[in-house]
């Protein structure tokens, strides 16, 4: 079963695409049909799909995230306890169990079946830059 | 690997049973153990697996996340950019990336090993009329 | 393909750990190289993978959505018409809606390819004592 490690340089909060790399890994595997597993390695990064045309989709879903889990150092959240990595930390945690690790997307001729409008993204929700491993695993 | 395309129409947000479609998918496949994955290949709707006993829990899911992510039109927000396709699409997106786009269920003595009170669901976060395409794909 | 259904007594809201479980499982099974699929036959629990370092996280993480999603007998959640099985029952399954219901994880080498920090958790969200059926999957 092709599989392989993806590394992905993260520089701050926001969605990193990675739709090409995930197809080309598909493309050199050379399989008919399958299922593309992909798999992130981190807590506090996660899997997105979403769209791929307007920019400010991802803008408006960053900032929706922000708002609905802001900073621990935030007044609303005086009742975390786990600050001593920083204030962006428990959030990106908590980001991180709202989203997804894992997506699985079948493979059809050759290619993965996303839709039109879909693209894969790594959903980073650290301030600091990261270097993110994502599993890509390609079975039937 | 078998694999089809189910085309489900909505009319409107809320959920949509796909469980007997699903079901129905794997016994013509005759295969006696593997894994079923549903893949929805939209960003404005998503899958659910939730109770198919109490319809009111279906209804109060989908109130949950109109109250968590009201239209854009809403003053809670005014901070929206994206709001050219109408008050619900950037709503759906956000609601789509808090649920899932794609599920895992194993399958056993050829069929689908969901709980008693599970059911398979497509959450529709649009408020027009859509056909989505859902991918069925039976691996081992 | 090997397949077993891992039962789980919970005892109350919270993170319950399964990790070593799946490890064991994956190990008996002699798979070089594949794909785990661990999947919750309920509506009113989920899957979780999160940090195995630092409890706080973990009663972090429970308290934020105990925050988000209060039981149905605050005042904040009037509107909930599912009732009849106690406060902690709908919030239960808005919950495991914001969660996850099926995750895969690729293995190489005969292991789980889990990051360092993370760990696999049942996220009870109901009070009362239960026992939870996981279904894993092991397939290629």
């Amino acid at each position: 079963m092709p599989q392989t490690i993806l590394t992905l340089p993260t520089r701050g909060q926001g969605l990193y695409e990675f739709t090409d790399e995930a197809g080309s890994f598909v493309r050199d595997a050379d399989f008919e049909t399958g299922l593309l597993t992909v798999f992130v390695r981190h807590t506090s990064c996660s899997l997105l799909i979403q769209e791929n045309a307007d920019p400010d989709v991802r803008r408006d879903l960053d900032r929706f995230f922000r708002r609905l889990v802001p900073p621990s150092d935030d007044p609303s959240m005086r009742w975390i306890v786990h600050t001593q990595e920083g204030p962006d930390d428990m959030p990106a945690h908590i980001k991180a169990a709202l989203t997804q690790v894992s997506i699985g997307i079948p493979v059809a001729d050759g290619r993965i079946m996303l839709g039109t409008w879909q693209g894969l993204y790594l959903f980073e929700h650290r301030d600091r830059p990261h270097r993110r491993e994502i599993v890509l695993h390609l079975g039937s």
